[in-house]
């Protein structure tokens, strides 16, 4: 039966100069470092059950190439059913929201130039329900997916959270996620958006929270030249104060905050050579209750890439975040630690990445 | 040499509903879950080394689909060397007490409704010599295992747990464990025996400790239908009131303890479709001194099996445990938690399990 | 894709009966263990990437058979470009230093009576820049090495320890290694040298530290013997009070210390059947002031293996530290603990070791 399984995986790995000066902080010094960039390796496999439906699994590891250590079945696993009226599946998995727009990231939302830098709050790859109700970047954990079939170009997905953590709170509570994406793809355009609510995931005795992520995105294709947008609404509701907000500080009595933020990428390719380009910009928050001066954030990314094969790839990338002096934004995959309010993060990266 | 490696694997996920109510507690409200049931995935090979011998291994990975989550190389792993005399093999390995039954159970022991409600004691899935003595559902840690070749339907497993703990024991000490099982099948006959014992895992200066298991189990195919029935005796010696006993309260003064359980199953089999029954029984604890009222506890599962193929089924099942009133036994794998004396987990659960 | 990867491993188990008997305290009594020895299970590839050029990788995970753990890409593991001037590869990987004698080994640097009894320092195979300064046997995090193609015969590594670090110390510090080995091959003869650097691992307010290891090692095979010989001296320099010194009480107020240690191997091949011996001496340490008596060891080791194939090897062995009153040197892999200063660790072994 051997031969049912496939391996396959992404080796990232990068050299890279990251600091972070002015802010309110001392700042961080210049630091070398070797980092290795969500590498993964996994084993997927079908078996054809008849009548065009199939049993389909996969078992995803995260690989830290750079000091030794991984995550056994620690990515994107599950087990499950498809046909021609979809497929079922139940496990671990990027929730719709996160997976609808990662293929317009000219930097794969996996090195310290992905555009997490702005977006989708804070970054949590695997979360239970009841845990960091600020991150839309989630791998979901005790998650059933539906996927729709591809009809004319238009797909969707559908996420349930169960609701394990159910009378877990300090107080009654009921902590789910739903999570809904739809994509139109023809030819050179892709349309996208999504949807994710966080539903009671960090109650008071007082406060019942609901935290909300919308997104809409596009891309277009011209010959050699892609471009992409995004457009993000975060919206926090209850106990703020207690949570506090992706990546800014808390905000007094405010009981509700919303965060919109935009987002372009271009890609144009040469024969082997492409040059990447990515310009994100988060507003200052809006609050029911007073005012959020300074936490708004901006980012720019710069990329080269040299593709020896479809499978390999040599690169090199730029990326600074400039904070508002209420934000203290970092690199949502590998960030630095320690960046303070109005601290501008950047970073030099020289690296591969090689799939198999 | 890659081709004499085998990847293979078994994934098994369910939704369910669970609950445990009456008893002397508040009770566990229904409960919503996703769950992996005992999943994993692994390696195995063999090498042919001429004269009817060979070399041959297997590392096996525990795979927590629901969570993101495994344990490398944590299920049964070994390398060891076979021929016409038999197979003798080191690393850890269930014992043979454990392996000589597990194919009797309709629901795998693998899920809520396997026969660990009633039978094995404690569930210890992973174990040194000198920790839980209460289980007799070991995979053993520092494990010989030798395996006869099957001799005209019969075939035995002896296992010895290599004594390490020697002398780490508060008083002397020398913890080991020798679990030996046979087993004889023709056509639709299978009949199997096993006993084991851990010597000295919970030794005081006063009192030398030794559990024992014994159990006697058969079964038959009548054409569609499977009927299978087990009876397990267990008997703690020493030192009970420190270490207590499996799912039940403390024994008092009381220095030795029986557990006698007994078990029937049945499965019937119509075209892609199978039902499935188990009942469980454990007696009231016979102790040395003085009486066990309520130690008692009944099981009952039904099931419900859909084969899409010998490799995908899907299924539903119910199960619920009826405990005397001082006694808490809980699902075996994947357990409520929190279960109180007298309770009555139950649960019901749809689910599909996937192998390749 | 999956065609491009090959699952590789090596299991290497043994039952041992050790001891540590003499010197300063109680002794270890004579104890049974079942011990896996640096078992591994591995996935690695290659893609041609045309002009003599191919992408690589290599992912390598540590196997605990005997207790049915382990560590995922918990070994040499990273990826890179090779091609007609050479490999660059970067990732987690043993030193050149550790590497360049591996193979004169009889006892593999992987059992009780590997040659980590006496030579390089303290056992560290995983670690990063900045931790344990004793060692020189790392399996070194955040590591990019050069490897030379073979010219002639002539081979050579470079590796660097990007200094993560810099910074961290309790004082100004950039913690960074170097490590360098050449090898000349030709038909029966063998020459190497290392030479590798711990740049300012340790540094306090006052201190700089600098620990260098060199070694020079030859084997020759004539007819069915090989015999092997390597000469170790390891320089410690500041801040010696507070870290010790590998294996050995500390040493006052000197700021420099070195430890020299010569060791010998010959392995005889009869048939199926081979006979290995391998003695080492490590020099009482010499000190900038002061002197050091009693700080010296010596170690014997034979063995016995039966070869079924070129995958499969049954073994016997035994192994012998006599440590000087001020030394206290325990086996580098799975080693006894509780050994103190003049105790002499033995340990006698049957096991197999089983390739794939």
């Amino acid at each position: 039966q051997a031969d049912s399984v496939t391996i396959y995986g992404r080796l990232n790995v990068d050299v890279e100069s990251v600091k972070a000066s002015g802010g309110s902080g001392a700042g961080v010094t210049s630091t070398a470092r070797l980092t290795s960039n969500s590498s993964l390796i996994g084993f997927r496999g079908e078996e054809d059950l008849g009548g065009g439906m199939k049993a389909l699994f996969q078992l995803e590891n995260s690989v830290g190439l750079d000091t030794g250590s991984g995550t056994f079945v620690g990515r994107n696993s599950g087990v499950g059913i498809g046909g021609a009226y979809g497929t079922l599946i139940m496990g671990q998995w990027d929730t719709p929201y996160k997976a609808s727009t990662t293929r317009l990231d000219p930097f794969g939302d996996t090195t310290i130039a992905g555009y997490g830098a702005v977006l989708y709050g804070d970054a949590s790859n695997t979360a239970a329900n009841a845990a960091n109700r600020n991150s839309f970047d989630r791998r979901q954990r005790n998650v059933i997916q539906y996927w729709t079939p591809n009809v004319a170009g238009f797909s969707g997905r559908l996420a349930y959270g169960v609701n394990e953590e159910k009378g877990t709170c300090a107080v009654a509570c009921d902590p789910k996620l739903w999570s809904l994406s739809a994509a139109y793809e023809q030819g050179p355009l892709f349309l996208g958006a999504a949807v994710e609510q966080h539903d009671e995931y960090a109650n008071t005795a007082t406060a019942r929270t609901q935290d909300t992520g919308f997104k809409l995105a596009g891309s277009y294709t011209f010959g050699a030249t892609t471009v992409s947008a995004l457009a993000e609404r975060l919206r926090f509701s209850g106990n703020l104060a207690a949570t506090g907000l992706p990546k800014v500080f808390t905000v007094g009595a405010a009981t509700e905050a919303k965060l919109d933020t935009f987002w372009l990428a271009a890609v144009h390719r040469i024969g082997a050579h492409n040059l990447r380009l990515a310009l994100g910009k988060s507003r200052e928050l809006k609050l029911n209750l007073g005012s959020a001066p300074g936490t708004d954030a901006r980012y720019v990314a710069l990329g080269y890439g040299y593709t020896f094969s479809k499978r390999t790839e040599a690169y090199a990338m730029f990326t600074k975040i400039s904070n508002g002096g209420n934000s203290r934004n970092d690199f949502a995959v590998n960030g630095i630690g320690g960046v303070t309010n109005g601290a501008s993060p950047q970073g030099l990266a020289v690296g591969m990445i090689h799939s198999f």
